[in-house]
């Protein structure tokens, strides 16, 4: 092979792959500071039987901020008006930033939802009662949901790790970013805000994949 | 040329650079929020000709914490025991993150060190007295103090602008990160606490540049 034709082809691989990945952008959706709720522990927290007030559908299906908050409380310190998200889960889930951990008290470590085996506790204050929980903080592992459409087309799978370019002043690359893929999401990159803050990146704002 | 002379070549090149790379690792210091002051600020809110008690070197020489605090307030809320950092500068200066910015009810734009030209002012408050600032209030732009010998293996120069790779569990790669460089100052990143959060960093942890 020449050194022409060995440029010519790599310019053309190089070339269909950015055109490929400037086809899909993907939003930002910043989470604050927020829990999730077993049956359990909505009732000790407001009482028997209570149901959530759905105040705003989320992005991804089926999801909403409720109107009811409560005050989560670590050794060094508290934050209040930490909004319930719905519906109701298996287990009690309560994501923090690393930043809000400081405040707390709390090591919450880097996790991916749903995965709280061997995670902090906290005390959970509601109007009704208070609980102690024996695990369940964590910082979210940083995510983009996906559906199967839009996953074909990035030649991704649920569970493989990507790095995402981030442009603008605080210009730059977020690795070991998980993909989920399923039929009940929604293109989104979930970040908490030190990540979007670290990043001068706002809900709405467009990333692209990088590298698989 | 063959085509295995063109591998041979650019295995070469890059096996150089990365040679270079890694000789040189560039420790990690996590700002905190923090102020500079002026005589007659410092006046102001301690007292006519009061100085400064140092508590601990920083690692630039010349530089300190002192023992000093003060309370910032901006029109949405407020944050105390802000440390003072000395010696005296010619403008008061309020670093913090945007984290504390939306607390503070205070857009702090991301500004080089000395930039104050239109920024936001705040409130400070010390124990013998209060200033409202005209301006002065930035999140600091990250970037990188270098001694000239570094620099020149690094075959960079002031005010250039790198990419910074960061290991670990929230890998990544910072961006639009400035390099200043003297002879007064010693190797070391600044990073505010944001970007220290969504990247895992802590004080003394080892980046490196990954593009010029």
């Amino acid at each position: 092979m020449s050194q022409e034709q060995l440029v010519n082809i790599v310019t053309k691989i190089v070339m269909e792959k950015m055109q490929q990945d400037d086809d899909i952008l993907i939003p930002i959706g910043v989470s604050n500071r927020h829990i999730h709720l077993s049956r359990e522990d909505l009732d000790f927290l407001f009482g028997p039987g209570y149901e959530l007030t759905k105040i705003k559908d989320l992005k991804q299906p089926g999801q909403f901020a409720a109107q009811e908050v409560v005050t989560i409380q670590g050794p060094k310190g508290s934050l209040e008006k930490v909004r319930i998200l719905g519906p109701l889960r298996n287990e009690t889930q309560i994501e923090v930033s690393l930043t809000d951990g400081f405040k707390l008290g709390v090591k919450a470590p880097i996790r991916e939802s749903g995965k709280l085996e061997g995670t902090p506790g906290i005390k959970i204050i509601g109007p009704k009662g208070s609980v102690e929980t024996s695990k369940g903080t964590i910082a979210a592992l940083r995510h983009i949901h996906m559906d199967p459409q839009t996953a074909q087309k990035l030649d991704l799978k649920d569970k493989d790790i990507v790095d995402v370019e981030v442009k603008g002043e605080r210009k730059g690359i977020l690795g070991n970013v998980l993909v989920r893929v399923s039929d009940k999401y929604v293109l989104e990159m979930h970040v908490d805000t030190d990540e979007a803050n670290a990043c001068c990146l706002k809900n709405g704002d467009l990333v692209k994949i990088s590298r698989k």
